[in-house]
């Protein structure tokens, strides 16, 4: 019986969040109410309540499931065969194209991200350490086979993952649209020079 | 005659925008009026528009005097002597400690980047442009020297620009400062291995 009432509250939670992503896409972040989710779901919003403790928290939950899409996805790439340089750049191009779906090219979804960058939340930073994390192990990679070039793994992965800002973060990417700079693939061959083996000093 | 009205006009277009700059800074960007302006000048507002067609042309005005004492500062610097990769160092911190003074600290005058930004200053784009401009000729210089080796210089002067986002970009170096990242010395690091002589291919 615990299992199974276990499975119902797994699943309850699951419902309210997809719930809820649907109505932030339609009505937008903001116009959204606790009270609209709960009728959608045919539930008292006292019971959404159960499940999550603030609204706060179900646009967390929202949030933390999109980033996840792109979380597991730059974990997969990094898992393949192949040489790492080859694979960074699919990686960044992966992120690049998933943010750009996700939070520019729906305006509604980007009202969310806006609201979460001005709350400071927790959950994009944890989703940017991951993703750090996942370059990270890519450089790991590059270097062990002799690709790459690093005395400090944490802040190579720090550094390479903070020069695709223009191209990785939400408001970058919308700001900078039509603005003069690099295209992204200009951009990772930078990157992928910086980390790779100089030229001994002359 | 001409000559002394000509300065005469000029002198005020100059009044104009240092009471303007003193206002955002003590009242906020949004809240001052162009009345305001006029009243502190003991002028109409007729003759404020005299010189400034809209109050957004007043505040392009403020804005470009800001910008251009950074210029300034970076094209200094480009034009002493020394290594390529120290004087690039000291201009890229250079523009991060003034953006940092003018916009992050002054929270007042952050205000104003924020509704540049949103309404897609033409006086931005330009100011971007003839930072990485700047960046281009240092870089240039390195590759003259062979202290640095690119393919590219247009290319490898925006992703070095780029590359620079977290510390150049008002938006960002606020929303970043309390984020885990690299240091600004270790991003210039990276660049400057980007843009360094690569070994040749084994």
């Amino acid at each position: 019986m615990t299992l199974i009432s276990e499975h119902i509250e797994t699943d309850t939670r699951e419902r309210i969040l997809v719930v809820a992503e649907r109505l932030f896409r339609q009505l937008g972040y903001q116009k959204t109410t606790v009270a609209d989710i709960a009728k959608e779901l045919r539930m008292s919003p006292a019971n959404v309540y159960r499940f999550f403790e603030s609204k706060k928290a179900i646009h967390e939950g929202v949030a933390r499931g999109l980033m996840g899409e792109v979380e597991i996805e730059a974990q997969r790439i990094a898992r393949t065969e192949g040489p790492a340089a080859l694979r960074l750049r699919e990686l960044m191009k992966t992120v690049n194209r998933m943010n750009t779906e996700r939070y520019v090219d729906d305006s509604k979804l980007h009202e969310m991200v806006e609201v979460a960058m001005q709350e400071d939340w927790e959950v994009c930073t944890a989703h940017i350490e991951l993703i750090t994390g996942t370059i990270g192990e890519m450089i790991a990679q590059g270097a062990a086979s002799g690709e790459f070039e690093v005395n400090d793994l944490m802040t190579a992965s720090l550094c390479a993952c903070t020069a695709m800002m223009r191209f990785f973060h939400p408001q970058m990417i919308a700001q900078c649209a039509t603005k003069p700079g690099p295209t992204i693939d200009e951009m990772i061959d930078f990157v992928i020079a910086g980390l790779s083996p100089r030229a001994r000093a002359n």
